[in-house]
């Protein structure tokens, strides 16, 4: 593509750039076209006030592309309702997202840490005793299998929606520590009120599709995709103290770089 | 339920543990059974080498549940197409995994990964110099926008199926250092090969679904679940050099704990 070509090779002549090797000079494809500019939306910071994005004008000077190449790379991101198209109203972003970070708060970030998931509300669905079964007794330190864990399975709530159904399940020392602990925050937090010493977390993330258990939960159609995890909760000599298993709902932005809850943007 | 009141009873005297606060004495829901039957399911160590689950009535046994809750979240793995059940055969898991850590390698841990990813392959759908537009650019450290990057985008083949379709985009600097460096193993390879110093990484998760643009890439059908992903890889320095975007299919365990790619299980 043209467009593609000549900035290129002005940015390049900028740049000195004479002895970058020879590359293919393709037109944008639509995908990866497509992958950028949800990113853009993702940034909001190619929004303006009204929640619009730029006319195709802007976006064919800022993305080098084509105005076909926008267009079919607008339609996709239709599809995955990150945005809608309105003729003469212009392009607004329809998806908003809640950024989740899994890492467990240190020391010295917990007040902090308290202020940002202020607006994160559990719903209890259960709570009881349960003899472990071999899968939670391998990965829970110094419990075998049936011994007593602690379930309590809940809907987390962020800005009044229902963002994610976990289930944890606590050794008996950690789980006694919590029997009086009222649970009003996210769980990281009620386990620091309980005293419970947690440190670090391992977490594995799977792709699956909302079944007729979670969708009415998460208030989503049965198929939408979720975001699986379970999870590891460390205390500080590396014992499992708590395995989490549970679905966040597609909107959510799932980090392990910092610590922070950040407020839907 | 029966089963677990007295599986947990007889748990508790054992440990004496009569200060466990009493509980909710409701039997398994079939969700949170299933939940950990597919971690059963998933650990491998629940499965006979023919590749079968136990006979329900040892499942009844381990996960202290009646044979109808045992029924119902097998059901359910049945419907997630985790497992088969055939009349006179057993329960067979048909579901696999592929675990990949999305950790960067340290110098100590180099040798180890060389090895441990050796069976990934990538197979090139794209690579060019391209100017780059404001999310990239303000994502990667001393890039404006316009100025060149080098994007390559590729299909992460393992064990002969395709698991995940990613583009790359490195800094100039660091796009020249890889110009003359064949890309026949994962990312990290190829770049450690070249010479680029890589350091750390962050990484935002979240769930989509398949479109047709990526569905026949990862030959999957369009909806299926997949697990996209944004990731910063830094130097030692903390500078982004290289911006990830892409999606990982569903039968991708991803986890960012270990630096370790663990070939199919």
């Amino acid at each position: 593509m043209g467009g593609v070509n000549r900035e290129e090779t002005s940015a390049r002549r900028r740049r000195g750039l004479g002895a970058t090797p020879a590359a293919d000079r393709a037109p944008w494809h639509p995908r990866r076209l497509r992958d950028l500019l949800r990113l853009a939306v993702a940034d909001r910071q190619a929004i303006d006030a009204d929640g619009l994005l730029p006319p195709e004008n802007e976006l064919m000077d800022e993305f080098s592309a084509s105005r076909t190449a926008i267009r079919d790379a607008l339609a996709l991101l239709v599809d995955e309702g990150q945005i809608e198209r309105r003729r003469g109203q212009g392009t607004s972003r329809v998806a908003s997202y809640i950024v989740f970070d899994i890492a467990v708060p240190g020391p010295q970030d917990i007040d902090e840490y308290r202020r940002l998931t202020s607006g994160v509300v559990p719903r209890l669905l259960h709570r009881s005793w349960t003899p472990a079964p071999a899968p939670l007794a391998r990965r829970l330190t110094g419990v075998a299998t049936g011994e007593p864990c602690l379930a309590i399975e809940y809907v987390l709530n962020a800005r009044n929606e229902p963002i994610a159904v976990i289930t944890n399940y606590l050794r008996a020392s950690e789980g006694e520590m919590v029997a009086e602990v009222p649970f009003v925050a996210d769980f990281y937090t009620f386990l620091l009120d309980a005293g419970v010493d947690i440190a670090d977390q391992a977490t594995t993330l799977q792709a699956r599709l909302a079944d007729n258990e979670v969708a009415p939960l998460l208030d989503v159609e049965v198929g939408s995709p979720v975001l699986a995890f379970e999870q590891a909760i460390r205390n500080g000599r590396g014992e499992v103290v708590d395995v989490a298993l549970g679905v966040f709902r597609d909107d959510v932005r799932m980090t392990a770089s910092n610590f922070v809850y950040r407020p839907p943007g």
